[in-house]
């Protein structure tokens, strides 16, 4: 049964998008979940616009009848963010997939909110220049400035906060916003760029997106590097940061993450806590700064530092890290992964590494911890069976304690995988009574009705 | 005569403030005025807060008799920012100046507002870290957190934004938020740190800052380079960028300064446009910089590559550079320096600074050409009679030549001095009518009565 709301909407939509406009229980259902643990909910429609134009249509007919708007690019979210909990239209990007313009000699591609990161290096090989934000899943660039995504080479490059020179967004009045400009940097106003990038789809849907490329660099060297323990890799890797080598990735894995890794993709490393690096520069400049990591590790007992500038041998090293994900699923066959993300100050990253490993290990869950360490980022996984309650509320206690110490160290309740629908519960904890009600009028200021990817960021109790 | 309103806020903050509290005719003088050619414009009083908590009282009193509130810093802004031209209460965060915590194993400082740049760097000595963003006056750290500032380190450490990864702001309510975490990264809510870095006051006081530092480099070279015309010195820089090279500073001077420079700082630099570089990093690391930008500045005709690792001769070079405000107004004695502020994408920054030097060759006034141009940053700065008219218009007629023609490119009318009272005329060409629309309603959610820093960023028309 259409509710009238949703079926006026339809019918106002209808001679605009024709078959672009999808009511079937397949492509809602489609569109009724991400990645994660979360319960779907479905729209009552989805919609596939092309242009800005349409964007706008839609978002006028929505508002005219208080049907809700929920963004959806793809789909690869772990926190629920595109989960419409409220019903309403979901707005897909997949038909908003053109690579508009590419700028090399400004450092700068623009693109509709659609494109993946993956497309956007395919169409950018020529040129020398890459984008270099790499979220685990080849999502859509829209979906990483809604949630504030990095992945693996933040420390070096920066996250999409910092990659995001500017964007067009449709607000919920309909109108399009043009924030930021094609300059490296600006003093004119209020960064309304930073206020959508992690916004969530909350105060409107991005239609473009101008980005940061950085050149290629001319020479990649990697290493991996295994410790005695977690506390030592750690350590190794706080020294590194403050001596300011800029590694381009420094990932920590731990024992059941390097024990997954060899089963899955045939190595054979050392089954200890581990770093894999990569280092970016000219020739002698990666070297030296793979010898100088070489030298730290060695002060805090790694073991085999190995460093190749060889392509063939990095590849296999960093697609093992890439299929990590599958790799953990395949240590107990049939069982879903939830993933738990924080960052804290380096200076408490091994403690609080510690201590989420010394969870799992108490706990009857298996899990691993791995992490974006250079930043302070790292998310504990535990592998759960689908739909059992037992198993997701001892998930859920053990990524709630994790979050918890974060906080207290003075760190974050997501690093990269934004609040969605599993970690509102951490807002106020986190930023306070008055930030929270600051953030509560901005999203009244720009969304009165609430229609903006509702029960999401903003409207947090 | 007192006002009614401003009689009763200061009698009910003077138990408060005492002597702190000061309505003289000096001291309103001094903060009704900042280093640029705007018009002062007198505050009713002006209050000296040692702490959040007596910033909180001062913006309550306020508010209940509608009294606006003008955050003032070190009065180093060069757009009018401090100048209070709807009267009311001056807060000077002179008496805030304490460095809260240095944690270099965070690579982060917690400041009050008061703080100068200067000042945190004396302080951290003897830690091996460093604050990065150098505007050229010793500007207080909220001064430069509100107008977004960044000198001549941006291109490799980033500007004010990258470099604030939280505060606290007393808003409009006389509540404290506070933004952001002690981690590097984060993607939970709505960014306010960049909503208040950037508003130039108008969103509240800022009672606090988390600042990032960074190692100071093991080994620095400096290098200069003389060229035959303003387009090979650009082309140089765009091609230094293009290959990824991570200058530290990347400075052009136009002829005009060189001459300055050399009369104020007894130096015999070839008077032709200039180039000055810094390289960070480890000995050999910066060394291949330097040889690396010197390859690529001999295929732009660049001359006399000169570089050095010697200590003495770089603090030289860059005492002059920072003495340039000086050594300009030295050469027509008595004038005082209208600078402009621009920024464009990389591409179009020869052309961009050609146009710029042509105007003024073809003006009856003296005026300079120099920038951060690796970020794609320049200003030129006119020599004006105080107090004439004729010069001052003449000035703003080639200022806003410049920043219109900056606005053609992509590019934006301010890189780093903000729009203060100057250059508000240009919010609406720049961001166009909806973001204008959107960054008033957010000013409206967070100051209804607009009583934070009135006529400035928030209420432009």
């Amino acid at each position: 049964m259409e509710k009238p709301a949703v079926r006026a909407v339809l019918e106002a939509l209808q001679p605009l998008l024709g078959d672009r406009l999808v009511a079937t229980q397949a492509v809602r259902e489609h569109h009724g979940r991400d990645t994660s643990y979360h319960a779907p909910a479905l729209p009552d429609a989805v919609a596939f616009p092309r242009t800005e134009a349409e964007v706008q249509e839609i978002v006028r007919a929505c508002a005219a009848h208080d049907v809700p708007i929920v963004p959806f690019g793809a789909g690869s979210s772990v926190e629920g963010h595109t989960i419409p909990t409220r019903g309403g239209l979901s707005v897909s990007t997949r038909e908003m997939s053109a690579i508009v313009e590419v700028r090399p000699e400004d450092q700068l591609a623009v693109v509709q909110p659609g494109v993946t990161r993956k497309q956007l290096n395919t169409e950018l090989r020529a040129t020398g220049m890459m984008f270099s934000v790499d979220p685990g899943a080849d999502a859509s660039l829209g979906g990483i400035a809604s949630t504030r995504g990095s992945g693996t080479m933040s420390y070096r490059y920066g996250t999409m906060r910092d990659n995001v020179l500017g964007l067009r967004a449709v607000t919920a009045d309909g109108e399009v916003v043009k924030t930021g400009s094609r300059a490296r940097k600006s003093a004119t106003g209020y960064d309304l760029t930073h206020l959508f990038v992690g916004a969530e789809g909350t105060l409107g849907v991005i239609t473009e997106l101008t980005v940061r490329l950085h050149p290629v660099a001319e020479a990649i060297t990697s290493a991996s590097c295994t410790f005695g323990s977690v506390e030592d890799a750690v350590n190794s890797v706080i020294e590194l940061v403050q001596y300011g080598i800029p590694a381009a990735r420094v990932e920590f894995l731990d024992e059941v993450a390097i024990a997954a890794v060899n089963a899955y993709s045939k190595l054979d490393l050392p089954v200890a806590p581990t770093l894999l690096f990569e280092f970016h520069g000219t020739e002698d400049w990666a070297a030296e700064q793979a010898r100088i990591a070489e030298a730290i590790c060695a002060d805090h007992g790694g073991a085999g530092f190995a460093w190749s500038a060889d392509a063939d041998e990095r590849g296999r090293l960093w697609a093992a890290r890439h299929d990590l994900y599958f790799a953990t699923k395949a240590i107990e066959p049939g069982k879903e992964l939830y993933t738990g993300d924080i960052c804290v100050p380096i200076s408490r990253l091994a403690e609080s590494i510690m201590a989420a490993r010394a969870d799992i290990d108490r706990s009857y869950l298996t899990g691993q911890v791995v992490g974006h360490v250079g930043d302070g980022n790292y998310h504990a996984s535990y592998l759960i069976r689908p739909g059992n309650q037992e198993d997701l509320a001892e998930a859920n206690r053990l990524a709630d304690l994790m979050v918890g110490r974060a906080l207290e160290m003075g760190g974050t309740a997501s690093g990269e995988h934004g609040l969605g629908l599993g970690k509102l519960k951490f807002m106020r904890r986190e930023h306070g009574d008055a930030a929270v009600l600051a953030m509560q009028a901005i999203k009244r200021a720009l969304d009165p009705k609430g229609l903006m990817n509702p029960g999401k960021l903003g409207m947090a109790g």
